[in-house]
């Protein structure tokens, strides 16, 4: 476990917090340690140092890497030029040490990216899993698919992504990219084991992501706010299916050499039939803003994506149609006092940097 | 004019000169005042340094920005880890630096920024002019053109496509990206009217370039190095048409919010027919060698690249089947005794980083 705790410095930056509290990183070590019986190994350092990933891989040995430790949020990224910077250098930096680590210590370890579906933005055909088979004048090739994000975050990732592929053809490395479609719920099997493992519930504009954010707004009493006509559609996932997902990758590496994609999400769902759902499940009277659109996006599209890779491995969806709503309902009645409600209006305008 | 000497340091670095001697910036841009009569402003700095992009725009209060400056050689980005990282940043947050500059003084200024055929790779497709019309599953759209880079300088511009594209797409910006070919020959009509004004002539394994070095390596009655069968074919250009397609994109700019990409390129040649055509047209004795091909790419491949969108705007191509070979072999002989022979060798091996 290897962190520089840059998402804790963005939430004092932006002066916001997780609804749920958060244990620094060595009390949730140790609680982990306590309730699974197994010794987590820490390390404190950023992928930016080179030297400080090469030595961590020396000593640790790993057989893979789970790498989630990038700028997460697209808003973030669109804050100024600043905040894109940082993000692209961070992302792209950060990971391209990573591949030159693996590549110079042990090429046999098998590279577990987190992607993002933002990669493939909303085309007009459907959304293939990382490859297409393209047929154009009469010849065929195997290609990466064609990408159209919708943020400098976003673009980070498919940055990363064409670093990746270059380094698995030319140096004969394993990885995989998990294309993550928007993650709701905030409990897993092992976080539930002990209150110290709690992860984090971000309802803020920035950080917060879709259906968490209803949510919350529900049960604040506050309207939930629907950016545009709220037609945009996105793939998403329960968060025990993430955890699940990543077990699957690790357990079922990439051949050597490969560029793996999987589309890490189990439904689609547009931002306005969410946000239907979560009024009408929660008990109590729901109002429905919408809000012009902070983003540039379409806000009608076709989406049909691919995604058995996962469930070819194993994966058994749990799917939203299920209680998991309603059981979020308490988790925020519990830390409502925590919320600052001028955080949840965006105030990040992807067409106008400087505001 | 604006450049930050980057180019000259790593001729330090490498231990190299270019084989023609380069002025320094003031001098050759006093010696085109003289020739040209018209006042040539100079800017020396770094698009790494937002405030000095900001306040150059400000003040120079461009129509166009024509923008060369990225670390440009293959070889060096493969150096190792540190050159990849170099390349990457130095290329990919200049212009992202640019882009936001732009987006902030005046979108209304067009940016004309050199990419590299080498984005393509080499594809069992034909290749277009930067986008793709995808049919998939009975469905159609417009896309990005698929990448597969060979080095982790091409990916740099893939890296600047995807957010050049983004920019465009969001705050409405105008590009043209220029996918350039390896340009071959050393005088345009401008640099012929004054020595001061001559340009780089590089024969070292990292910069030079394969033609320039051929027609360099038999001069010198050294034997051309062929890197492995000599069947990779590659897009080429001759530098006066370099220099004429830079013209025709900036009199005729991309529309607002446009990311337009032209293959800039005349005419399609094998490495093995270059070293066969140098060998043909020296008038002595020539030998080839085919060394192990210290790159990882397709010894024999389809290629076949549209490049007519430069043509539509008046471009007249010169072919190679003309006069110009012999027309550099005596601006070597004249420069030879500044060669260092140990500088032509490949010693940058893409697939192990260390050596």
């Amino acid at each position: 476990m290897l962190d520089n705790f840059a998402r804790r410095k963005y939430d004092e930056e932006l002066g916001v917090q997780s609804l749920v509290a958060i244990e620094d990183f060595e009390t949730r070590a140790a609680a982990w340690e306590e309730v699974s019986g197994k010794k987590l190994q820490t390390y404190v350092g950023d992928l930016l140092d080179a030297d400080f990933v090469y030595a961590t891989l020396r000593e640790f040995r790993p057989d893979a890497v789970v790498h989630f430790a990038e700028q997460r949020a697209a808003p973030y990224s669109m804050i100024d030029r600043q905040h894109a910077v940082y993000t692209q250098q961070n992302n792209v930096i950060g990971t391209l040490n990573l591949l030159y680590g693996i590549q110079e210590t042990n090429p046999e370890i098998h590279l577990v990216k987190l992607g993002t579906m933002g990669e493939y933005g909303t085309p007009n055909i459907d959304i293939e899993e990382g490859w297409l088979e393209v047929e154009h004048n009469g010849r065929k090739d195997r290609m990466l698919y064609p990408k159209k994000p919708g943020s400098f975050y976003h673009l980070s990732k498919v940055h990363d992504s064409h670093n990746m592929e270059f380094a698995c053809r030319i140096w004969g490395l394993r990885a995989t990219d998990l294309n993550q479609g928007i993650v709701y719920g905030q409990q897993t099997p092992q976080t539930a084991l002990d209150p110290r493992l709690a992860t984090r519930f971000d309802y803020d504009a920035v950080f917060g992501t879709v259906l968490n954010r209803f949510v919350i707004q529900a049960v604040l009493g506050q309207p939930l706010t629907v950016y545009g006509t709220g037609g945009q559609t996105r793939g998403m996932l329960d968060i025990r299916d993430t955890v699940e997902c990543i077990r699957l990758a690790v357990e079922n590496p990439a051949d050597r050499g490969e560029f793996r994609v999987f589309n890490q999400m189990t439904e689609s769902f547009s931002v306005k039939h969410l946000a239907d759902l979560v009024a009408e499940r929660f008990p109590g009277p729901v109002q429905i803003e919408h809000l012009e659109n902070p983003r540039v996006e379409l806000p009608e599209h076709y989406y049909n994506v691919k995604h058995t890779g996962l469930v070819e491995l194993g994966l058994q969806p749990h799917l939203l149609s299920d209680t998991l709503i309603e059981s979020m309902f308490p988790i925020v009645e519990e830390n409502k006092h925590r919320v600052e409600l001028d955080k949840m209006l965006p105030r990040v305008r992807w067409t106008n940097p400087k505001n």
